[in-house]
């Protein structure tokens, strides 16, 4: 594969950056691939971990020099396939950068590197009684600079808000290696274009993303009430997560498992959940308005005729949403799965999990789906045989499709949080139409000339 | 100071926008000036009065076509001359475009056009016991679109979030007439560049908001308990202040006023607030917790020598803010005002304050200051004689270039809330850099490559 170009750019890389560069076939082996399921089979020239800000210029320097596409690569838990590389590429890791350089528990806030995991730098904030927020349900696995490279949500964002609400400034080196700094230390402030903003979610095509100071929060304390509601229907339990909100009650977080997810669970766990209602509707309350709020919600749940148990036990609440982090592993026994990731407006929800059930039986398919339902973003689960080169069946993205027009009718999105990476651009015009798609490639094009950083993606 | 591309364009747009377009001297005369105290003394070309989309269409494909520089604006109330418009420039204002399209109740959303004032939306939202948050302090006066162009902050945004966290989507008219659908109505998306919040506080220099999808709140109900706190210096108010955000305490509003500022609210209202301490420390809590948080900051206040007054009685509590209300109409009497706006980390507020002070001296100057204590935004106040133009003396610059230096070195930023628009484009490179400067000239270029929308501003 190797061209001549390759070896010298290979070279220059080698003198610039000794032991951080790698084209060993164990290092590249699992650069093809992230989570999502989708594998390039095609193995990339090279592998940098960066060890410092001056090895990720070095290299940017010379990919530029040698206009070679970069693709930046946190822990590669992405589910879009935003990290996955391929032939002739150099992946650029900001893994081993990993180190917390700063806390301010007076200005709640934290500078870190971008390759430190969430749940780490979590844990030592806990010991200051400080919180990152974004909670991405990969927070024990996955980078600060993957979750602000894809602007992660998780459980917890519709009341406590997504990785862009946590992010105060930036330092971003561009694809010719030269470094900015974007955004600041205070809390606020409105100089110039916001571009801290409009790196947080643009998938390594902007910049690689260095350093972050990130918005900390006081950590969660006191009671936390749980609610784990059983509805003949999803549309029942989905009113119900509707009429939750409209009653102005802010869960911390509000999961809905709809029947196929809750039968997965029951022959995973060797349970019967389902016999006590084809839908399970989770809700945690916290804060000082926590029983009152489980209290209303209990009410509104019994009164669309929920079976619910409460619980203000902490531990007991864990123990029902374990049900919940239950879902993955026991669809992964099933078969191979596409994990999607479509939002609408909370009011659509039922409108769009009765469209499911409608794509599922045109289909023959499969779609076991759970909702973050306080903020309308359905995690819909494309249960599939795969093909002979391990690739997702051409049937699946066709359900799919017919699934994303249905979602962008009722006024949502392509994606809630995961990104668009490669198995989504196809439908990114149906979305954003072939105007702003052009004048988004431009502004790409502003950063990085070339095009060498992630191409293809995002 | 007609030519004859004037003349032409004047044409092309009288029969494009009929009764719109205004270039009588009584329309044009306001605006070349906003609450800034800059005036351009240079009237601008004519007024276009959009009703429509359509209308701003319109006037921007022939703006393109004669290259007519346009100056979007909404209620002309902003702080940083980003609406005043001079000579051989077209105004166009969308303040007439004020009516609310849609309200969502079951998705918390509104869809408005830009031209309606904020405290009007609320009036309509409030009966629906929903609430648009951002509140700057000329809500009574200043259009959502401009609060979104300016991403204007407020007394509650410490708690509650500033504009950008309250819109959804946004339809852009760009500089050559095409329409953009930025953003979606569900809470969560990442589908590509998030080009929503590239616009917000991007001060009318990448398109024309004609429309926004804005997130709204269930209104805040139940108590509100407000404390009034003295302290003999501006410092150990900080330090309260600080260590009630340390506290874990989350005020709605938390308002610093200095020693000048309160002997100028005295001056005015005729009363002796001064004679109980030199400074003034404001700060209201509300919700489930608002009872328990008061107690706690009031521990703190009482511990660090302050003498405190506290209410819960929602009235009173108007009362006490009302001296806050009283600081610029104060002012307003005794002279021009320059309000300035800069954002430090909060832990730094005690050194701005001291810096300021070191300010007053060297130039000898006045320079009340008051600030949103929860989130580090000062707003120092230059009361100043205006020169033979009416123009800011050139002393006053200077002293806000000592200002505006240490608010950096700080680690914080020129404008917390208010925005560059014309009176700090010559400190922009300071803050960001030239190469962040040049990067995002030419991302306004992307959207605007003849460069007609709202030059030299922002
Ligand atoms: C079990 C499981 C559960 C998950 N749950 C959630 C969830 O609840 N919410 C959610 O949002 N996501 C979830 N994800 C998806 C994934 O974990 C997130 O997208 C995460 O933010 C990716 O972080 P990473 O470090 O693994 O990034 P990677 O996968 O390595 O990269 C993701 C993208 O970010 C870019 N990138 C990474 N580092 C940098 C950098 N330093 N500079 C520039 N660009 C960079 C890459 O180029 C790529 O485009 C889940 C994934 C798994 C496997
Ligand atoms: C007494 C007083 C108190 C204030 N308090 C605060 C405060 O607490 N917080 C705060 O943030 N600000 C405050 N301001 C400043 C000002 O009110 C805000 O900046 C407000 O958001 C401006 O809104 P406007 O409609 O008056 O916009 P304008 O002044 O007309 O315009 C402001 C900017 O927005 C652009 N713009 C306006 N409409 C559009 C549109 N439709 N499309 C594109 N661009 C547009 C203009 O080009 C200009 O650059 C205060 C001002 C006054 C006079």
């Amino acid at each position: 594969m190797d061209t001549p170009e390759h070896a010298a750019a290979l070279g220059a890389l080698r003198t610039a950056l000794g032991d951080a560069l790698s084209v060993d076939q164990i290092d590249l082996a699992p650069l093809t691939a992230d989570k999502s399921g989708h594998d390039s089979h095609s193995l990339p020239l090279a592998l940098v971990t960066a060890r410092s800000i001056a090895d990720v210029q070095a290299t940017m320097r010379i990919a530029t020099e040698f206009q070679l596409p970069v693709v930046p690569r946190g822990a590669g838990t992405g589910l879009a396939g935003g990290a996955v590389a391929s032939a002739g590429q150099l992946v650029l890791s900001t893994l081993a950068m990993n180190r917390i350089l700063e806390v301010s528990v007076a200005d709640e806030l934290a500078v870190v590197e971008p390759g430190i995991i969430n749940a780490d730098l979590n844990a030592e904030l806990a010991a200051l009684g400080l919180w990152f927020v974004p909670d991405p349900a990969s927070k024990a696995i996955s980078t600060v600079g993957g979750n602000i490279a894809t602007n992660a949500g998780g459980l917890l964002c519709a009341k406590y808000g997504v990785t862009r609400e946590a992010v105060l400034g930036l330092k971003l080196v561009l694809a010719d290696g030269r470094m900015l700094h974007l955004g600041h230390r205070s809390v606020k402030g409105v100089t110039g274009l916001d571009l801290t903003a409009l790196v947080i979610g643009s998938e390594g095509t902007l910049g690689v993303i260095v350093e972050a100071t990130v918005k900390l929060r006081p950590l969660r304390t006191g009671a936390v009430a749980t609610i784990a509601a059983y509805f003949p229907d999803v549309t029942t339990a989905a009113s119900a997560s509707a009429a939750i909100t409209a009653a102005a009650i802010r869960p911390a977080a509000m999961e809905l498992l709809d029947s196929r997810s809750l039968h997965s669970i029951d022959r995973f766990l060797g349970v019967n959940l389902a016999g006590r209602g084809e839908t399970l509707l989770l809700v945690q309350t916290d804060g000082a308005a926590s029983e009152a709020e489980a209290a209303s919600a209990l009410r509104i749940i019994t009164g669309l005729g929920g079976d619910a148990d409460i619980t203000h036990d902490a531990a007991a609440g864990e123990e029902l949403f374990a049900i919940r982090r239950a879902f993955h592993p026991a669809l992964e026994a099933e078969g191979s799965v596409l994990i999607e990731d479509i939002a609408v407006p909370r009011s659509a929800l039922p409108a769009m999990f009765a469209a499911i059930v409608e794509i599922e039986e045109r289909y023959g398919i499969p779609i076991p789906t759970v909702a973050h339902a306080g903020d309308g973003n359905l995690h819909p689960n494309f249960v599939y045989t795969p093909g002979p080169a391990g690739e997702v069946p051409e049937i699946i993205w066709r359900a799919a499709d017919d699934m994303f027009r249905v979602a962008l009718a009722l006024g949502g999105t392509l994606s809630g949080e995961h990104g668009i990476g490669i198995l989504k651009r196809r439908w990114l015009a149906d979305e954003l139409g072939a105007d702003q798609v052009a004048l988004q490639d431009q502004i790409r094009a502003v950063f990085d000339p070339l095009g060498i950083l992630n191409p293809g993606k995002g």
